[in-house]
């Protein structure tokens, strides 16, 4: 598979830095086969590169002697949180040192006055919402998976709640991170705006480990909305659908949450959740507001659903109901596979203008039928993001070859519509021959500053950045 | 003045730079002394100093040919708005070509159903908002002065909307440049988010011309709300009106701005606008929303100011009324001049976590006080962002002295609670003395993005990077 080629190993640097390691971390230096596989594959349908040794630091000062080590042998470091990623962000093509952040799992500090907190890279977006609840404060975004803010800070994750809320890139006010030769830094103070010289903080989110390991995160709160309404209403056809959340966006409702499923999609989630949506074109939708606000945005909805001829419009103020509805379209991954029993889905993460959305979507399913792949479809529709999900059986060459032209096909459909061939999962391993089409000149930039700030090429080489 | 340091000049440089840009073009490039000191001299109480030509480029590619010549000739490429800025970003230490973005103007797409527009850098934002409203949209970002779009993007601006719709650090989903070496790169494609490789999106703005010029600028636009009203409160001290902000800002009212001015700046404003607001300290907000929603915002800020003991309350939805208040909140540069008949108003731009707001605002007027320095303060408070704004006749050395150590030592005072010395007018020249301070390592991390992109340091030398 030429997305995870095996890179150049530094086997002496490696021996001797993995020695040196253990001296400083004992038992929380692990070199088992498992404990490193396990840390090489994720979600990914990339093949596993396990990395030859994963640490567990306790401390941003651990990670920086492991940083240091690493750098005088010239070894490759490459961060962990939970696993979650999907386009291979963790393997380790020249093998090195993984760096799992889970021992580095502290909440340090709640400013509620200041609508922020400061965490350790290790925490999950789950832990932080339940730590936070009793102060009527939530951190909204939302990728679904319970990944670790470490995680989601390096990979500019999004997901349900950024047609609201934004991306992390809009929620994360400061970061502390190890760079390259161990050097510890600190982006900016805790002000919720700055203007003192180039935004490190937005530099390396989404930066992937590749410039530095992100070791502590100062993350925007929002106090707990005073009302929360779900709605769902079906639509004749995706491109209705779609038209649907591009007025909905337009004319300024602030949705919460705007998701698509296409019928394919409705009816894994009915099968997985055991639910009887019908399997038509579906929007999900959440409202956050005052008791006469989530109705005010519920209503303006149904009039513009109606108006594209969606049906069975009906919205909800029940917390049960709610849930349930969220729990089966965040179980949608695992729901998917129950369409093709001993599958795999693979990623793919088109984002272009929301006027473009329609023909993007419409035109991806007709190409994933016309190629004979069992795509269904589920999209941050708001965000003009979507997600097909070709199901395929990896150890079928054939099929992995179409899903391969599949995804090939989408990013540049995506790229040619003034879009992105990734909207939120990052580019990790999957999406790295892309970018020359879609960044051009720009491309040679994040090279020139990747080499400055990295000579060695030691933080998660073979990402971004195309040898 | 030590913040204004000439540099080295390179003499043979400049001369061979600027006879080939006259060949280029022609009458668009000029070197008369009163055009060149204009373009040194600003709104900044830094001194002048003016480049050696300015250049009137009308398109991309002339602005690539203007950086090849300089770069060519290792001579100083310094980008030009309409001079608005306060930090001295805009003088030449080192000479060289200044390049005024006056006729590149144009708004290039407005794409309504994406809620973005394309602008070139030299349009203002009154002419972008005149533009747009015709088709019910607006951008949001109003830093008070009737800046250029692209010295907004440079600068990482924001003011007085930023509490609501964030800076143009949030604002901002593209931008085309120029980098050091003539290369035109464009920073990502038009989708609302991205996750395609390092943000040099962020990277560009606020990079205030030290990386590249800004050449072409995709914009977020907003709808124009359904409802729009003012509302002003009096407070018993600077501490109430602080408090009241900071409760306003936790209850989670989504207030579009909240501007504090004390006794003084209400004082300065009365006189030149002829009002007649009560003379204690003052916060003006303004709230969006539908009728209901706007109604709904006042009346919850009414009762938190009441809790700390505001009074003269009164809120309208007049467009009259609001216009005039808030064009006296705009003019208050030229209003607090008229305190002091012939003095020059010296930027202070300090921004804190909201919680050490009231003490920092409380111990910057006392502190100005005790220093017999008259200092009006304004604040977009919600934002923990405000501005001292001493009043000093430059001509009297010890003035100006008791001026400079009070801005050290206010910039120290918000660097020591979690703050930063610029929250919004960016490093120039004023600031550059206090990001070791404020940054830490952080900052030799900076120097190297700014090698790498700028190996000869020929894009607005002098600023932000100490030498």
């Amino acid at each position: 598979m030429g997305r995870a080629e095996p890179l150049a190993r530094n086997e002496a640097g490696i021996a001797t830095a993995v020695a040196s390691l253990k001296q400083v971390l004992g038992d929380r230096l692990q070199t088992g086969q498992s404990i490193r596989e396990q840390h090489g594959h994720t979600t990914t349908w990339l093949e596993t590169q396990a990395p030859d040794a994963v640490a567990f630091p306790q401390s941003t000062d651990e990670v920086a002697e492991i940083v240091r080590i690493c750098a005088t042998h010239k070894v490759p470091v490459i961060g962990f949180g939970v696993g979650t990623s999907l386009e291979g962000h963790v393997n380790a093509p020249a093998g090195g040192i993984c760096v799992d952040f889970a021992q580095m799992n502290r909440i340090l500090a709640v400013h509620p006055e200041d609508l922020d907190v400061v965490v350790q890279p290790g925490v999950t977006r789950e832990e932080l919402n339940v730590h936070l609840r009793d102060q009527g404060l939530f951190f909204p975004i939302d990728p679904g998976a319970n990944a670790t803010l470490g995680g989601m800070t390096a990979t500019r994750a999004s997901g349900t709640n950024a047609v609201r809320y934004g991306t992390m890139r809009d929620n994360v006010i400061s970061v502390e991170a190890v760079m390259a030769d161990g050097t510890i830094i600190r982006t900016s103070h805790r002000a919720k705006k700055t203007s003192a010289g180039y935004d490190l903080t937005r530099l390396l989110i989404g930066s992937e480990g590749t410039l530095g390991l992100i070791t502590e995160i100062t993350l925007r709160l929002q106090g707990i909305p005073e009302a929360i309404s779900a709605a769902r209403c079906s639509f004749p056809s995706l491109d209705a659908a779609c038209q649907a959340a591009m007025m909905t966006i337009q004319y300024g409702i602030p949705v919460a949450r705007m998701e698509l499923l296409d019928t394919l999609a409705v009816r894994a989630v009915n099968l997985y959740s055991k639910l009887d949506l019908p399997e038509e074109p579906l929007l999900l939708l959440e409202f956050h507001g005052s008791e006469a606000g989530v109705a005010e945005q519920a209503e303006a909805f149904g009039s513009i659903s109606e108006e594209v001829g969606g049906s069975g419009f009906e919205w909800t103020a029940s917390t049960e109901e709610r849930n349930r509805l969220w729990k089966a379209r965040h179980d949608f991954y695992w729901a998917s596979l129950q369409l093709k029993p001993g599958a795999t889905a693979v990623a793919t993460d088109a984002c272009v203008p929301i006027s473009r959305l329609a023909e993007c979507v419409t035109r991806a399913a007709a190409k994933a039928e016309e190629m004979g792949i069992l795509s269904p479809v589920v999209g941050h529709v708001g965000d003009g993001n979507f997600h097909m999900s070709p199901l395929i059986d990896r150890d079928d060459p054939d099929q992995l070859e179409k899903a391969e032209a599949y995804i090939d096909w989408l990013a540049e459909l995506a790229i040619s519509m003034d879009g992105t061939c990734t909207g939120e999962h990052g580019v990790g391993q999957g999406k790295k021959a892309f970018l020359k089409t879609e960044l051009g000149p720009a491309l040679g930039y994040m090279s020139l500053i990747k080499t400055a700030l990295d000579p060695d090429n030691i933080m998660n080489p073979g990402k971004i950045i195309p040898a």
